[in-house]
């Protein structure tokens, strides 16, 4: 398939109009980032959208979780206490004609704890500008992502364009925990010819992503005096040891994955990660309990379900062999992300439009890389089997100290995406 | 020395006045065991009993932790953010004639977290009496050894007898985490010629003790998104390496204790308990932090100082040797106990008199025990010089679920208490 070609006039326009936004751009990003929405605290950071979608002229749909609805459905997330109810926000816009590809932009605005604030140069939230850079939790992942797609909107009415096809742009919860609100907004029913989805992928496409299982251990045993901690089996001792047969399975995954054409050239692409554990409440019991949160990747084509069964047969192995574990089974939940990879095929309309698009506003072609984590492009590439394009802007630290976003690349990345929609959607005059 | 005889008919008298407070003694026991006196939290629990011990005639003194004498003493424990502030609460008898010994009786208020109520048969602090046993936390650690003591003067009393030398009655806290309650009645200048502390002992003497050293380790990392993990380690995983470094500590001084005079008998009597642990945010997050808390125990002779500065050691070597932790040094600090133990020597008279006491209450020979655990006899034995006698009831599952205490061997006990108050401090006729 023949690269589209950008027209320069167009090209020139957009890069101006983008620039010319650019500072807006940034105020709406700061104004997002400021926004502390940890998940299940999104309430307010999704009225902000919803309003600046509003304010732009888009059509509103707004809508809840529909726990039953994601429980029947098996590439769902798992419903725990701490879930979020935050509502999705969709703007949409209907051309006068329909004569482009329909498209779904998306980002979610859920973003994970800070850590210790001491750990940041600046806090966390107070989305400071040095050096080129925009600092703060969600800075990069993904809060400038989604703010890039509504100034790729605003850049083409700037200039007096709209897309000539349905564009739905949708703010989700739960990105970061379990898919759930992506989800959410495929069983609402938005179906789209393509979708993109403007994560910080350092203006390189998601050509494959692994899926992610959390799940969290507890044990519960008998505590006792220290002087007798040989009758009292220590739980948090115990979490160590289920920790190290957990470790198995990881090795034999990356092993495994050691042959895949997407992640076998990495050196470890599989993590297990023990992400939170908790134990004990006090220095001179014998701990009665101990809980662990992991999380852990899957190649595409996996099966989530098979990849949890060898987890919890792993556990329940290790627990019958091991004196305390087996009079104490641990308890495992799954507690959040339940999902498979994806994979987005080569040669797709809508990835040699990208890859025009990027060219143009970049001055280089558009590469591709593997990604070893979750990201929501699965639901379309999974379940609506449409090209789910993850492309954005580079950052450093997700989820780490002093996350930040390159803001050159992120105003290329605008440009790039505002002629990605001019190229897939095409283009009518806005209105009078 | 020969052992003191107890005269048969003051025998009698008392274990029928016993008998004839019993179920009072009860009610006392479980109105302080229905106290949930946890570290901190033990300020009703001291106002109960400075009026128990105000109703029976006692001349009260109440103060608090003199935070400045404390830290200046070697013994004293280290005070952290969640040392208790309640006061210490100690009545006073002084007989008419001072002809005997004097005495200090101590207990602790203080108790040890419950753990998860719901795998208590009966709620911690309902104190339910069933088949003969008090169950609740400090049922046996040590509210009925406090209120035995209290008993036992209330059955010399029911008899027409005080102790003819002064007693003081101390209720102390900060037992189960620095020793510092104790510690603070001896900073208060209280000194007398023996001292007894009705813990659950087992009907048996406490011949030597171990000194326990508290301690928190923190690290500190650079947490990022996990699909970086070998850029940013992982300070839970960094966390158990930690605890395997500083178990070849305790394996060492098992080996050491394996000659002990006192503890080298027992399988594994220096016992470093991980009591506790929390560490990371998010189960997708490289954890930026965690934080563990040990306590180690160390034989009697064997120096605080130096046991602690084995432990840096170790805990400094084995950070230079570890990526992340040389970058990354963990924190130690030393946030509670802070003792040596002590060996209560064979042959004194005080130990005479409780041997006759208890083999008259009890119908068998006293015997002795070490315990490879911490008490606050230690500042009687070590700084004082006093016969400091520790020796209570039996008593099930201190620091565990349904801890509980044998009320048939409480009664015995309170018997043998009374009988080694007349023994060691003589009698005079209560006032009229």
């Amino acid at each position: 398939m023949p690269t589209p070609s950008v027209d320069p006039a167009l090209h020139e326009t957009l890069r101006q109009s983008v620039a010319d936004g650019f500072a807006a751009q940034l105020d709406l990003t700061a104004e997002f980032v400021g926004c502390p929405s940890q998940r299940g605290a999104e309430h307010a950071m999704q009225d902000i959208v919803f309003a600046a979608l509003r304010d732009r002229g888009l059509k509103m749909d707004r809508f809840e979780m529909d726990r039953a609805a994601l429980e029947a459905h098996p590439g769902a997330g798992r419903i725990s206490a701490t879930h979020s109810d935050a509502p999705i926000v969709v703007g949409i816009h209907h051309p006068r004609e329909e004569t482009g590809h329909s498209l779904f932009l998306q980002g979610h605005v859920d973003v994970v704890p800070t850590g210790p604030e001491h750990m940041w140069t600046h806090p966390p939230y107070s989305a400071t500008i040095r050096d080129g850079r925009m600092y703060g939790r969600g800075a990069g992942d993904m809060k400038s992502g989604l703010v890039c797609a509504i100034a790729a909107l605003d850049a083409l009415r700037r200039a007096g364009w709209q897309p000539a096809a349905t564009v739905y742009l949708a703010s989700v919860v739960e990105e970061e925990s379990t898919g759930n609100g992506a989800m959410m907004a495929h069983l609402r029913g938005y179906r789209a010819e393509a979708a993109l989805i403007p994560e910080p992928t350092g203006e390189s496409l998601v050509r494959a992503n692994t899926g992610v299982l959390w799940f969290r251990v507890e044990l519960e045993g008998v505590p006792v005096h220290v002087s007798h901690m040989g009758t009292g089996a220590n739980a948090i001792d115990a979490a160590i040891r289920v920790i190290g047969a957990l470790r198995e399975v990881e090795t034999r995954w990356n092993e495994e994955a050691a042959s895949d054409p997407h992640f076998g050239a990495m050196e470890h692409p599989l993590n297990l990660n023990v992400g939170k554990i908790e134990g004990g409440e006090w220095a001179s019991s014998v701990p009665a309990r101990a809980a662990v949160d992991f999380r852990v990747s899957i190649l595409p084509g996996w099966s989530a379900e098979e990849r949890a069964a060898e987890i919890e047969r792993q556990l329940s192995e290790f627990a019958a062999s091991d004196t305390f574990l087996a009079n104490n089974p641990p308890r495992l939940t799954w507690n959040g992300f339940f999902t498979q990879g994806y994979e987005q095929p080569e040669g797709t309309e809508a990835e040699a439009v990208l890859a025009s698009a990027h060219e143009a506003a970049m001055g280089y072609p558009l590469g591709s890389h593997a990604m070893p984590a979750y990201l929501d492009a699965r639901v379309h590439a999974l379940f609506e089997g449409i090209p789910a394009l993850c492309y954005g802007a580079k950052s450093l630290a997700s989820h780490g100290f002093d996350e930040s976003v390159d803001l050159a690349s992120l105003e290329r990345t605008t440009l790039a995406i505002a002629l990605f929609i001019a190229g897939w959607c095409g283009l009518e005059p806005v209105a009078d």
